[in-house]
C-alpha cells in the first residue's frame, strides 16, 4: 500500500516535493492503547492512517476526558503536528483505540511543502474544516442534547463502527468518551435496560432494541 | 484605510491576483444588530473588519443561542463564506454587536485566489486554526468549568472590551452568549451581588469588585 494512494493531492506535487516527502516518510505500527500524541508537548508529525482507529480527546485538570473526534482508515491526523501552525493553541491527546498502522510525515517536512504548495495547503484546509465541523457538532450535542440522547447516539455509533450489537465497553470508558462521570453513565444504562433497549453484563453492553435507541435520538425532549 | 494594510499576505499576491481582489472588493457598513450571515443559507463572502465587532453564534432548534467567538478590528471572518470549503458543515450565525465597517471579498473570488496561492491558503489555515483554538477553549469551558466561573469570565471579558465597569447587558443577552437560560443568569448574578462583586440595576450590571471576580476564575471548585 503506497502513501501516494492515500494522499489525495499527491499528483499535484512537484517531483521534488514528492521526493522530499517520500524520503522522510516513516511507517509505524502501534498497539491499541498507545498514546501517540500528548498535547503541545510533542510535535510528532502528520499521521495518515492505513488501518486501525485513533481517538482525539482533551483532558481536564482533574483528569476527566472527552472525545473530540475519531480517525479511521485514510484519515489525516493534523493536530499531532500542531507545531505546523502557530495558531493551534490547544492541547489534544491522541491515542490508538485499536492496533493501528500509519504513515508519519515529520512536521517540519510537511510544513515546508505546505508553505510552497497551494494544493497541499488547500487540502490541509479541508482536513481542518472537517475536524472543525466535528467539533461544532460536539458543541451542539453538549449544549442542546440531553444525556440520554448523547448516550444512545454513542452506543449506536460504536455498534456501527464495530459492526456488532455486543459492545465491549466499561461504563468508565463511555464516561471518558462523553466527558461525564461513570455514575451518570451507569444510571442511564440501567434506565435503558429497564426499558429493554440494552442488556448489561460485566464489561459489556448488548443492544437489544436498536430501533428504540434510534427513536430516542429524534424525540424532542427537553435539554438542559 | 486600504485593504492591503489589513490583509497580511497582500504583498505575496501577484499583481493579477491583487487586481482581481481589488476589483471585487466591497466596502460595507452595518448597524448594530444586523444579521450578516445566516448559516449555510447564504455564502456572503469573507469579511475583513475595519471597525466594530461581530459575534458568531449557533442556534438550537428551540432558538437558544451560544456565542462561539467574537471578531474585532483586523479580524478575518471566514465562515461567512463557508461555501469556499466543502468540508465546512455547520450552521453559524454572524451578527453585528456594534456598528461595524468591513471589506467584503466575494466568496468565489477569494476561493479562486486561494486555490492558486499558497500564501493565501496558508493564511486562511492560520485563521481557521485561530477559530479552532477558540472553539476548543469553549468546549473546555462548557465541560469543565462551573457556571459561576463562566459568568465571571464573561463579565470580565465584556468589561475589558468595553473598557468600563458599567456593563449595559440584560440577563437575556448574557444567557444567549453563554448558552443557558435567563433564570440561571439571574440567579448567579444575584449571588454575585450578595457577595458584593456586582451591583445590579435595570438593564445594567456594575462590576464593583473586579479582584473578587478574578479570584473566582482561579479557584478550583467542582465542575459539573
Amino acid at each position: 500500500m503506497l502513501f501516494s494512494d492515500y494522499f489525495p493531492v499527491w499528483n499535484q506535487l512537484t517531483s521534488f516535493q514528492q521526493q522530499k516527502i517520500s524520503n522522510a516518510l516513516i511507517s509505524r505500527q502501534v498497539e491499541k492503547g498507545t498514546l501517540i500524541h500528548n498535547g503541545s508537548m510533542d510535535c510528532t508529525g502528520l499521521l495518515l492512517i492505513k488501518s486501525g482507529q485513533l481517538r482525539a480527546y482533551i483532558l481536564s485538570e482533574e483528569g476527566r476526558e472527552i472525545t473530540i473526534y475519531r480517525l479511521f482508515e485514510r484519515d489525516l491526523c493534523l493536530f499531532s503536528a500542531s507545531c505546523i501552525m502557530r495558531s493551534i493553541q490547544f492541547e489534544l491527546m491522541i491515542k490508538a483505540e485499536k492496533d493501528t498502522e500509519f504513515f508519519m510525515i515529520p512536521a517540519e517536512i510537511y510544513k515546508q511543502v505546505m508553505e510552497e504548495s497551494a494544493p497541499v495547503a488547500n487540502y490541509t484546509n479541508e482536513v481542518m474544516a472537517t475536524r472543525f465541523s466535528e467539533v461544532m457538532w460536539l458543541i451542539e450535542q453538549i449544549m442542546w442534547k440531553s444525556f440520554d440522547k448523547r448516550l444512545a447516539a454513542f452506543l449506536l455509533e460504536e455498534s456501527a463502527i464495530e459492526q456488532t450489537t455486543q459492545l465491549k465497553l466499561t461504563h468508565e470508558i463511555i464516561a471518558n468518551h462523553l466527558g461525564t462521570h461513570r455514575e451518570v453513565v451507569t444510571r442511564m444504562l440501567r434506565y435503558f435496560q429497564s426499558e429493554d433497549m440494552v442488556k448489561l453484563s460485566r464489561g459489556a453492553i448488548e443492544i437489544t432494541d436498536k430501533t428504540h435507541l434510534e427513536l430516542l435520538l429524534v424525540h424532542s425532549t427537553g435539554s438542559r
